[in-house]
């Protein structure tokens, strides 16, 4: 029988996500609830499924799992209000910009036995699941240095900005995780740094547009990570692990492969301007995964857990970029 | 409203179009018929609409257009039918082998002001259409000269081969059609000539299993085309136009873009081993832009007529390997 | 002891070549000539050697070998001139445009067991060599199918077209003598066709700037070639071999590898805008190739004879795009 | 008239500089000390020069200029002496392993206003010329962010490492020192961290195989450079400048622009495997940077200014990956 999901927040992500259940043939999109009804029925009479309010979906014993795209200072809450009554929840990243908070919500979530997976989408690019696949496999051996190289086309608004936690806890914290998940196991130290190139007002913000991190692994192993705010030619977003036997490289995903040569040289097209073109399969690869989980009873990756390590690493970044020390990690 | 359509012919590239119908917002699958009713069931069920024999499609006034999917010996009379009982039609290349039986064909077609659109499914693969258009742009001039370079995987069985019209009729006939589609008309003389080289079996039927060809303009404009029906590494695609300021190429697609280095060097993986998964999203936009030209009224590209003339050229290439002489061509 | 070299003809190239043997150890530049004094002058002052006239050339006994870069009009009477006075020669290519010419020259050097070598310098390419190696190595398995793509940046003068022989003749000869290298042995047959795309004065030459050929071999392999005398984006030479286990590809040679990435996309610069700048290399190692075989007593690659083979097969590409026929290849 | 060299210290290095001057038209080796009589002999019979010790070049008039390739702690000592007698200097990286002493042996040579240049190389590598013009040219904007990779094939023996002064000032510092160069000015702090991954005995050397670190300048821009010294597909070198309009790639030189395609995908040769062929252009091109600079009475580039600053930064690193702390960059 179909997994019943439901959509809490029928805005752009949501939208995608609906999307994503109305693709999987295991799956079907059975409520929707936005306090916008328009957002709400706009989803519905595309995907499918009913409006509902949050109440009527806790009620609705039919309904398997929540999609939660709400705004970040609601997810907490409702995580452990869906996981008190019964419904596996996919929530998006962050769970929540407090790692205290964050620890709270875990408990619960593990208390009552509930599933949990958090939004990392870059986890299921296809591209970097085949860089992961290569490094599993042994192509490169034990993997030990690693280069991530992040840059978003252009700074959000400042309001954004300003509800975000900003660069490391918002932006590098993808990085952090795709290093950890890649890496294999977790850092011990973080070093960073940050400053303000593109947007006087996001310093006013006390925050950067432009950071570099270095993770560090117990033996030595180490990830620099590289982001920036505004890249002109588009949303560059690569990935490479060097190991012992040798290296793999993920470049940027091109819609078109062609290049074009005129006498001013050769010419290729600029990078996705968005993010949600750049990872529209992962997006649906994720639901995909989350779904096949809920089906099978398998454990959900990336975890609560693995959601909130990524934060706490974000979180020593920040301290360090603020200290300019070497911030050590622990971890529960 | 939706428009409606029925498949005939559930097979592999039947099941490909109804998921494409199936994944078109303005249109919905009526009816599939088959004469296996095991495979016209595994599609209702998957993608919707009912099983049907051909008489009820004929009859049934609220479907608006058929997609043939049928074998190639049934499409001429099928496309009379359905354009006799005022269907829109979307029928797989080729219409027939016979040249003769396709001018027929498209005489009653034009007279009964049928619309009809044949699948050179590459005409909208993504990769040719962002060449096709940066030509369009001016982005290289005037094109001149074409080298197209197009191998399969492996050679079909050679029942396949048997029924297929030989290699200039059933492959290179996708190359002769973008070289048209690009260079933006019609060539006044073919030469080619052909080998077998990878299976003498091939040779007792007949036909080649490698091909080259030399398409001439009036105004003295050339395209090669270079055909295998065996690439060990995958499914080699490749087009470039060379113009009077500058030149496209299109590589191939590469679904994941991923390079490992190792004490043997650099390595990407093979290239899709199958047309089906390199052209998926070639074979949904021909789909989307059959169902929008039969809603917006608009005219079907390519045209039956296209159809014929890439059939007239393939044809004229065949008789070039037979004779050692270019080939005159001449459009009706 | 340091093998002694003359050259004929001090013009631009000659001087390519008189560098060639400044840098290797175990020649030396013994003698220059030039009709024009300042041009020998030039040279000598900067390389070494003396000036000398042609007869002092063939009278000193100290002198191993000639390098005759001098007109084309003047080689077959200089090689038999050298050949029968005990003298090695390296000659530009062509001999001569004339077949017969060429076979009466090579008789007589033949006749007086004289070392000949013909400047096909793109056999001495690091790029040619390493994708030679490769099939050499067995990495395609047996080579089957080739794809030739050679653009000039732009058109020579109408002067000197009218002296070359035309494109096959001075232009594509290069590409077939690349095909025979590669393919390991002679075609059977050559179907070509050209226009004129660029500049109606050639058309008035009776030559093309733009042509096609396919070479054939008897085993039913092809090689396609494809010529224009004028790529805005520079000097464009690519070289494909597609065999029963893979292919092999030489891109064009890039003296920079880097790549700019703006709001308008991905620049590369243009290619090499000079063949003499392409081949640096290539002529270099030829020369060093010379010096070694007349060094070592060892044949010389590429020989007279085969600078009369690929004259041949230029010749049946010209009669075939005169004709509209497939011209068989008789090679004596 | 030609500038007069002498080269102290015939090994490796001094060989390629000897065969520099040898191939620059407007210098000659005037003279090679070597305490090993047969390699000064080599180096003197193959690229001219006569057999000298040092007493002979100091006061030998006609010398305008040293190459010193000695062992790096004779650099200072010989640095001061030849400023003291006049002759210009090109001293190989560095000039001590530490800062006091090249201050020391800086004064010295500002006082005698003598000429000295330090071989970073690396300046002159075509490929990173090309980038800092592309910088320098305004086509990135201003330059904001970069990312350095760079890695050894092998770590050099461990009687090496131990008189290297370690990573960070023997191999790191060349990227430092790039690093500097195409920014434009000097950073303001420095973080970094080691590990050692590829050979225990590295880490009772007390130094490391593997390194990060973060640049970070006033103004809030940022260089982060990894390094390791054991990469078995070759000798990787790349650069990426990141600015306010763009960014600019160096990627990897490749001696052969080849690639085979097989079953097993598609295959290019590993990199350069040493970093004296990888380099061996930028070390010519120094070497007539530096010939052209005491011709024409230019400044020198890089500068024992540059040097200085570049280990500063590098002991900067050493200190910060010693004590988890972001060291601040004090230059004289």
């Amino acid at each position: 029988m179909k997994k019943k999901l439901a959509i809490l927040g029928a805005g752009r992500i949501g939208q995608v996500h609906a999307k994503a259940i109305a693709g999987n043939e295991t799956a079907e999109l059975a409520a929707v609830f936005d306090p916008l009804h328009e957002a709400a029925q706009a989803v519905t009479e595309r995907f499918g499924g009913k409006i509902a309010d949050i109440d009527s979906i806790v009620n609705d014993s039919t309904i398997d799992a929540v999609i939660l795209c709400t705004p970040t200072d609601m997810h907490a809450d409702q995580i452990e209000l869906f996981a008190q009554n019964g419904k596996a929840i996919f929530c998006e990243k962050p769970i929540d910009l407090d790692a205290t908070r964050v620890r709270a919500c875990l408990t619960i979530v593990q208390q009552t036995n509930a599933t949990l997976m958090v939004g990392f989408n870059r986890r299921y690019d296809t591209h970097f699941m085949a860089l992961k696949e290569a490094i599993a496999n042994g192509q490169i051996g034990r993997p030990e240095m690693g280069v991530i190289t992040s840059r978003d086309p252009a700074a959000p608004p400042a309001d954004y900005i300003r509800r975000s936690g900003g660069i490391f806890r918002d932006m590098m914290i993808h990085d952090i995780d795709m290093a950890v998940f890649l890496m294999g196991d977790l850092p011990v130290s973080v070093m960073a740094t940050g400053g303000v190139l593109t947007d006087p007002e996001i310093a006013q913000l006390d925050d950067y547009d432009s950071a570099t991190a270095i993770l560090k692994w117990a033996d030595g192993r180490q990830v620099s990570i590289s982001n920036s705010r505004r890249a002109v030619y588009g949303y560059d977003q690569r990935i490479e692990i060097h190991g012992s036997e040798g290296m793999v490289q993920a470049y940027n995903e091109r819609p078109v492969n062609i290049e074009t040569a005129t006498a001013k040289g050769y010419q290729r097209a600029p990078l996705h301007d968005f993010f949600m073109t750049r990872y529209v399969g992962a997006y649906a690869n994720e639901i995909d995964a989350f779904i096949h989980a809920i089906s099978n009873g398998d454990s959900t990756i990336p975890s609560g857990r693995d959601g909130l390590n990524a934060l706490l690493i974000a979180d020593g970044a920040l301290e360090s970029a603020k200290t300019g020390k070497a911030v050590p990690l622990i971890f529960d």
